[in-house]
Parts: structure tokens; sequence; C-alpha cells
């Protein structure tokens, strides 16, 4: 019914053409279908071969955002044609990539699929700016969230349980709602000299880092413009950016 | 002082030569010498250049271990002569890998480096097996921690606190300490039910994976031999393994 279509669900990492994988790589260049949206970022998006049908589901048609019930059934159409389709996402697949519901409708479909993990800019935009978010002295864990993220029940994230951590904190998409949860840390306990990181355009030639603690951070970033998408360090590792930054 | 010389903390990722990024594959071919030890797998290791000096750290002339700071001073060593060293590890540098360790000392010692991110096995071994670490519905966070970690005052990591996590737990080299802290996280609260796997030989053929709960895994290791090296992971997302693993 389905011959030989296939998805593979790829992470590109977090914009480096040279930090895709091998991989992915040999993957894109064998494509029939890239379906992508901009996560990947510019020079990974541009280099991506004509010789693909190049989806956008970001501007799909136009300019109409697929949703993600479309994207599913997109993939589920390409690969039942007997296509050989890649699914392009920023970072990793499956480390809030979404790419675990696209992998349950392809199997639910009978498609055959695979994930390619890649890079998470959860590691290499710490490590780009100089921080190891695990390191022997100060931090043997690491709990990494978004910032958008809500549970079911519409709360927010367990900030109470996030402030007692004795590791370090990596927050994606952690810009935005900097003013509510730098304040709930500090209100359940956590130490207000906590050193914090703001990494802007990170793994690219124009990051910036930007840093401070929990009790100055928030205005920091005002005075500095700060603008998502960013990604944000809470925790003793922070000190390692001054020896290990390229501008330290 | 130092011409020319420079040390890449190169991550090599689980162990699939194909999961090695461009990068990489480019600084290996064009290294002077190559430091490793055993982490980044037979398959990576035996198409190391033979161009390149290739020092094996766990077997430094003839069987000599070399410890931490023996392997510092010979990156700087070699690098002070002006040589391009690749010093290539597991997974990626700066999560758990002491990457940030060997980063502090080159810079005290005045020589260039750079770090380049690799997968890491924490979110690349259960992806593999068909476990999404994050998923919307069952987990919007994630903490990584290495079963073998002490901290400081030689006490273990706060099982307490860990116990209380509403996201994923991912326990590195979490085998040999099975039997201590999974009666600490039901003693602490946690869902005697919850979902454990635990993946031997991660992203390789031979991969094998196990599951259970957090009240019969220990029980079900031991019944089947389960080895170390192997990464656990707790967490509703287990559930995902029998739709979206291989054998699923």
């Amino acid at each position: 019914m389905h011959p030989n279509g296939k998805v593979y669900l790829v992470g590109s990492g977090p914009g480096d053409p040279e930090l895709l994988t091998i991989k992915a790589l040999r993957l894109i260049k064998g494509a029939d279908v890239i379906v992508y949206d901009q996560l990947p970022g510019p020079e990974i998006l541009s280099s991506l071969p004509k010789s693909a049908e190049l989806i956008d589901v970001g501007k799909y048609a136009g300019d109409h955002t697929l949703s993600q019930d479309e994207i599913n059934q997109l993939l589920v159409d390409y690969a039942s044609q007997g296509k050989m389709v890649v699914r392009l996402k920023g970072g990793d697949p499956y480390l809030f990539g979404r790419g675990g519901e696209e992998a349950l409708e392809l199997r639910k479909a009978g498609i055959e699929f695979e994930v390619v993990p890649g890079i998470t800019s959860a590691i290499a935009v710490p490590a780009y700016a100089g921080i190891p978010i695990t390191h022997r002295d100060s931090a043997s864990m690491v709990t990494i969230i978004t910032g958008h993220e809500q549970k079911k029940d519409g709360s927010m994230l367990d900030w109470e349980w996030l402030s007692q951590s004795l590791g370090t904190l990596v927050i994606l998409m952690g810009v935005s709602t900097l003013g509510t949860y730098i304040p709930e840390l500090i209100r359940y306990g956590r130490d207000p000299d906590t050193p914090v990181a703001i990494i802007e355009r990170g793994t690219r030639d124009d990051q910036v880092v930007t840093t401070g603690s929990l009790s100055t951070i928030i205005d920091i970033a005002k005075d500095r413009g700060v603008k998502a998408p960013a990604i944000v360090v809470i925790g003793d590792v922070v000190r390692l950016h001054e020896a290990l930054g390229l501008s330290g």
C-alpha cells in the first residue's frame, strides 16, 4: 500500500550547517520531498537541494501556516505515494521538537519512519557561549525545560520544584516569560545571587551573551534590549563563561 | 609561543559513525594528533585516519591509563608544539564529558581551543529505542543525571528532589546503582507504577531495551542479566516505546 515510502524525522542542529550529522546530510541529498519550517535557520535552508520538492509548512501555498495535524497528514500523504520524505527540524526532533507526535501519526497510518537525532541547542548554544551545562565542581545534573510550555491544566511549570534544583537549569525560549519565572525562583528560595546567562542567536557569528544574577538579570535584559529567541541558563556553570567564552 | 597550535574538544556522538557531525569529520581528517579513549566506540575508532598520531589515553604506552591531569598536560604539550589536536570524546564534550575541565586547563595554559558539540546519548539512545524524552502529553521537561555521580561531600544525588519531578529522568550509566536509587524514588513518593526503560548498547544493531515499572524493574533487570553500560529512562514517555520502538 505504501511501496517504499518512508519519512525521516531529521534534526538539523542549532543552525551551523557543519553541525548537521553526516546522516542528515545524506538523507537531505537523497530526499524526494523535504518538509521544513524556519527553525533550521537560513544557512541550512538556503542549501537544500533543488532536486527535492521543498515544502515550507510555515508558508504553505503562499502564507498559510499548517497546523500540526495538517503537517502530519502531509507526511502521510507523500510517503503513501512512495516518496522518500525528510521532515527537517531545528535541533533534535525528540527534545521539544514535536517529533514524537509526528512519529505516532506515521505509525498509526502504517508509514515507515526513522528518527535521526540532531545536535540540540540546549547543549550546543551554552557550549558556544563557554558554558558547559554540567561541570564537575558545580553541576552534576541538568534540567531542560521550555519557557513557553504549559501543563495540560493550563498552569505553568512547577517553579517551586525547579527552584530546589542542585543542578543547571536550561530554559529554551526563555526570554519572553523571564519576568514571570525569575521572581518565582527567588520567592521559592533559590539564591538571588545564582548566576544567569541569556544567549541570543546562539552558535551564530552575531551571538550575544548577557549575564547577571537572578536578582539583576531582568533589569539587565531590559536595559540591553534582549529579545527572543534566546536560551536562558541558570546555575553556577554560568561563571565559566568568563573563562571559556570566546570573549573571555 | 604556541604557533598555530589548537585543541578541538570534539563530541563523537553515541557511536554510529553517521552521527558524527560534518565538522567533527573535517577536523578528524585534518588532525595532526587525535587523543581518544574507548567511549567513541569501535566503529569510529577503527576509521580514524592513519595520517594522524593516534593516542589512546586509556592504554597509553602499553596499558597505563592516563589521569585527567595527565590528559590535560598531553593536550597542552602537543598544542604547544604547534600541532592541531583533536580530543575526541563520546557523546557531547560538555554533558558529563569533562570537556569543561580540559577547556579550563587549556585556557590557563594560553592554548587556543574550540568545542564541537556532539549528539548526546542522553537524547539519541532513548530516541533509537522509540522514546522521545519530551512529549507533549506526558513530559514538558527532562532532567539528565549520571548514576555514578556523587556530590562533593560524598553523598549521592538528591533523590528526594528527583522523585518529585513532573518530567522525564534520564540516568546515564544508571545500571550499577539501580538497586540504590529506584527504592529511594519510591520511598520519597514517586508512583511505583511509573514506567522505566533500560537501554543497553543504545543506537547499535544489538541494542536491547528492557522495560518495567519502578516496582518491577530491579527484578526484571536481574532476570534478564542487564549489564552496564546502559541508560535508564524513567517517566511516562517510556510508554511510547511500544508504539515507536523498532520492534513495536
